[in-house]
């Protein structure tokens, strides 16, 4: 393989005390905590879009990064050196798995044929390219919202002629990450929603994105495609707003059309934000609700209303969602996948290996400082204490469902109430003590 | 009646030329439009705990606003004479529905016991009241927030005892409103939600609530209460994170415990946006879902981040919301319930008069504009135009289930798209028209 | 001229029961209100980058418009017909004035010698047009963002080369802003700002930033450029922070550098939202510190947190605008820019039309509203009334500093103080009501 | 002195392995860091209304707590009680500052003689008590916001009146502050803003807050008051526009005003969040600013739009504050005052230890690390080479002033642009490192 990302290093674990900003200082795959190595907890995923088509471009500014592949003029030519990049990336920083739109991998053509010719050479490609590597295809997914196509959406299109399109789209993107063995297929709707409701039937285009969903799973069982189905969510932008606002509208909707034995979720810690919650009460409410898939690990900014796609850094962030995800006996099929972008000021090669570093170091670190906070039962001894009333008398009644008002209100007169304290400060003290020593 | 408003007459309609500040000025409750008077279509109701027990304060100052009922001592007497002002209050404004909670018109006592009492006793004296006053109940809530009982909530309570107190307060506060022929019961969960996921247990908090609204649905029929069961989101405020965030959390949790025939929403405005919605975004998405039960009328400021819960006076939001509203074919049982309250500086007798004539002003203009959108079909048939693709061919295919993804692939290989504008300024324009001519 | 919108009428004022989508109904030119045409008072102006430039893109979709300029190939060819096409709209739509950004109108060349050049031939093409078109322009800038050379910033970049190269474009862009008769030249600082402050010497930048102020007010004098000098605050977006966060922010550096006779502010409707003031509140604020310079007619979605540049179709926003304007003595050498776009689904050419349309009818309304308003003295009155007590006895005394804290002491000793209500509510029903009489 | 915190320690330093939770982990008030102990670099300071005052009421519920002082009805015998008690709580945490509003420490009386009559009494209970404890007052205010004649305002009220009786308890709680040998004056403008611009008048409104500044140093040279004057920014609540917004606000203010050099900025975690800032960017741009007094150490919810006031535990937030604090060569006469209320929920007497003791080690671990980021010039050298190119040449000239736009475009046409990466994202990992071994 020709080097693409000349003189830089494959990526090592040298710990805590390397000045090498080209090593991991946290993550060390090989650890083992509890029953897994540190790479089976964490199941990191490369995304193809940011880290290898994006260039830097935001609304007000053209792209800063150039990439070796750039200098092919042929799309083909580009998709193919991008490609090879791609995997000489993977390999140097040891990531287990990618992620991919299918639109990312191979240029769209002159017309819907054509396109898919070029998506089955790609992906030829990328199965060659796989026998040589240990990645693994975390998950696939269909680009419906880039092209001009899909300006009024694409499931909840008004126009029936799209609706098939994109049918026709995510039936090959499916075809295609059932023969790279993803074990996920993802449903992002960035379009999936509105921009005024004065011109929106809201109703149709819900029922739309329902027989679409139910044509999805249809068509994984005729193909047998046995990955995970799932929806990400998100509340707005590009559009307005969007229909899987959070990990509770999707879930209304899904029981709604009698689809959540099919789907589960994929969870972004900056959507999540974007949405008014915080990344770990997405992560709990989804796994209390036997619905949570995946992650797109990532972090926003909370003073800005937009998706920054940030490298996750934020130890606390990191912490509290693998302390869920502990809870969830891990992600299953799922991983935690890298939807972030390096800064539009970080345009060096060399960034782009740094950028997963810090990440790769931060889930490390928080995954060490949740085990341990389970393993103490820092945090579960306090819940089981505090919710013990449930367990005997009255409450346990109440949760059998051997009592009804009547007999609550005979209680109630006859017996006084008296609370405990909740030692909020207390407990966060104590998540800083975790994360303080997580290294140890 | 001895008269606690001294000074203020009853309010009539006198047309928008009319001067004087305590006149209708829009809302003329007999005139028709369709097959219903304005009063009918508009159903408004006074909030008892804003405008008769709130005082203007807030988190940095002490109330601003003294009422003549303040100058008894007793609680028992000052909840009778704020009674008879209320009651005073509803027939000089004309309004022909209030709500309130039970604390908000009788005062706790030493205990549970002599809480219910005085809750009897006052019952008894509305009763009476609403003898010789048009005025009827909309709702009845139980305030289950306030007393520092309710610190973790009530039915979401760590305590069993309070679970059980909590019970005994909604039996007592369905029976009361059943004796005073309430046409709802609502249901706000104020603090069932969480300060900080490190002490909480979701899953165990979101099933009591279920077991809770089981019981409540169980008591009801037992009793013989036929009013809508409503439930109102909120998302935040006072706690951290409520879980009735918005429409879609509290049909997620509805469908999840079967519950969802049993419940119907009580929208708020202001709770929409700061849940990151448009009030009238709630408003249809419950509407297509069969959900649209009542509606807490008032307006924030999407500026600032807490519930400002101020008198709606903006044009564009009562003529969505009646849009909405004459769409679902009315309110059914529900009505538009100002829970708002006056600024902390109008803290005068005649602004409370003023706020609300200000409230059912702004709605009457809505009714109107909305009416005539409805009427000339100005917004309808740009939508019927819009997605009248899923009527015919392959879009009547999609929409009658019998095609999948294979035959779309075929008929996306074949076809081209081609979208028309979605014409959202003209659709602005067209609005502002219509609000600008609501008068005529 | 060949025509470029083809089909497209010159717009004329029809009266609000027009039907004609392609008609002012309340934008009537000529019509006259007090001492100036309706003209005169809105000083409207198109946006160049938005209305010719901007294809629809945004940050999850390639653009959805297609103009027909887009034809050539050749950048120069593009640009000379993209200048025809937007003469022809100028004329079309009877806007007065037009606004652009250095690299909107003339493509970037080789290098800055060449770019200068291609600035040259456009500028004098557009002076060619402007000599049969009563087209004038409000105001050039220099666009300091988009280019990657810009990342770190302009005048504010951690690279002295970059200030210089941001020197050298403003000297320019200066240059052709006055052989145009531009009647102002606006900075908006776009990269003027920081992306994290774990890199950033603020303290420099900002000096810097004096700097190159300082610079181009010496350059103005200079070459005898008379038109007003703007700053456009806005408080993020596209960076983390942006400097120039609100008119306040920016008087307070302008105060510390000794440049606040020099320059006075461009204030955006969208960029007030994000900074989380009102649109009014920048214009208020900045009438009252004498910096009220010129406007960006737009609207945002306060429910977004990215800055849509929605076309401005709000009548509280325009009404109180226009409130403010008024009071101001209007705007002076300043206008009203629709710094806006059409959405990103209204791709068709009577979409632009129509938008500017629905913008130029809001504004029209506002107009008539607000002027009324101020004839009437219906808030006038209001507030003299309420800040009377500074017109006399102990009030006066402190307005003309004669008295200080002791003398107070003795007074407040000796008086208790009775305060009025605000009458908030009363307030904003009196504006409605101006509002729906704005037409007549 | 007889205990009325019965049964809790006087608070040590134990270490990180201790597992008490009434000790301190990290703060070790005579540990070293170069030419300062740990408690001369942090000067913590106790907030007495939050933590003697307030019981954990919110807009929705009553008070949780109860403290011993509540079993006195007389309001002397309460005020002196809680005194005791603040004492015994400053001894027994070791805080060596505290800070107050006047009315947090004595009653109001039924006029103001009465009123200052109390304030005199408990002010000479605390010189007493002073006199035995080591406990020192960091800044005195009066409370111009929770009394309802500040409705409007106080220096900012419409009525003169209320600016007078401001006028006169300004003055008397600066002589308190400065017989106590208060180190500071602080004002907060908590009502110093609008509701709603329909009724204000803005310029007046500013010119009298000027004047009541001029008469507050006037007055504080004539009694010979030498601590810092501050003023606390904050945006938003309770009213919907505070003129004290955020330092560049104030800042641009006192610059018209001529008020520069007479006040610093007290500057609020919450607030900054509040008003869309980093707590480090108001902190670093006061700084540079020269302007940074003294800090509020508390921390908000990002999530939410209201001031949580919650005690400061995040660790990026405290390394950052000491980062910037170190920079300005410490706060000299400012302190980190606690402005912090334990939850709702957290109603015990040990929280109140428990969360002073988790926000003070919170800032000892921030402290350390920001310590050693300075200390090993982590991020010094890393800005020091970003902006390298302003010692030397083009930029040299630049910062020295030799240098216009005409040779700068000179410059730019001649030379070539190279920019260097931003390293955003090695940065937080730097920081994660120093975070993580900042207890070592």
């Amino acid at each position: 393989m020709s080097e693409i990302f000349k003189g830089i290093p494959r990526i090592h674990y040298e710990g805590p005390d390397s000045n090498n900003p080209l090593a991991f200082k946290y993550y060390n795959p090989t650890e083992i905590l509890g029953d897994k190595t540190m790479e089976e907890h964490l199941r990191f995923s490369a995304a193809f879009w940011h880290t290898f088509n994006a260039a830097g471009a935001d609304p007000f500014g053209d792209g800063t990064i150039s990439r070796p592949w750039d200098k092919y003029v042929d799309p083909m030519d580009k998709a193919k050196s991008r490609m090879t990049g791609a995997f000489e990336f993977f390999e140097k920083l040891g990531v287990p798995f990618f992620c991919f739109h299918d639109r990312d991998i191979a240029p769209e053509g002159e017309n819907l044929s054509q396109t898919n010719r070029n998506f089955d050479v790609i992906a030829l490609y990328v199965k060659e390219l796989m026998q040589t590597s240990h990645v693994k295809l975390l998950w696939g997914t269909a680009n419906l919202f880039s092209h001009p196509r899909y300006v009024h959406g694409a499931a909840t299109s008004s126009n029936a002629d799209v609706f098939a399109y994109a049918a026709a789209q995510v039936k090959k993107a499916m075809e295609v990450t059932k023969e790279l063995d993803g074990q996920n297929y993802v449903f992002w709707g960035g379009r999936e929603g509105y921009e005024t409701l004065l011109n929106t039937d809201m109703g149709l285009e819900l029922d739309n994105l329902a027989r679409f969903f139910h044509m999805a799973v249809d068509y994984a069982k005729k193909i047998g495609f046995t990955g995970q189905l799932l929806i990400e969510p998100k509340p707005k932008e590009p559009t307005k707003h969007q229909y899987d606002f959070d990990v509770a509208s999707v879930l209304a909707f899904l029981r709604k059309y009698g689809l959540e034995k099919d789907f589960k979720v994929n969870i972004e810690a900056n959507h999540a934000t974007l949405a008014g919650h915080t990344f770990q009460h997405e992560l709990h409410y989804a796994r209390i609700n036997g619905s949570l898939g995946s992650v797109d690990a990532n972090q926003g900014d909370e003073l800005l209303g937009w998706d920054t796609d940030q490298f996750p850094t934020n130890l606390y962030t990191t912490t509290l969602a693998m302390y869920e995800i502990l809870k969830n006996g891990g992600l299953h099929k799922g991983g935690l996948n890298f939807d972030a972008k390096v800064r539009r000021a970080s345009f060096t090669a060399e960034n782009i290996f740094q950028a997963h570093i810090a990440g790769m170091d931060a889930f490390a670190l928080g995954l060490k400082a949740a085990y341990k906070l389970l393993k103490n039962r820092a945090l579960e001894n306090v819940i089981e204490e505090r919710y013990c009333s449930y367990t005997y008398g009255i409450g346990q009644k109440i949760c059998e469902g051997r009592i009804g008002f009547s007999e609550l209100e005979e209680y109630a007169l006859a017996n006084s109430v008296k609370n405990q304290s909740g030692c909020q400060e207390v407990l966060e003290s104590i998540l800083n003590r975790y994360i303080i020593q997580a290294q140890n």
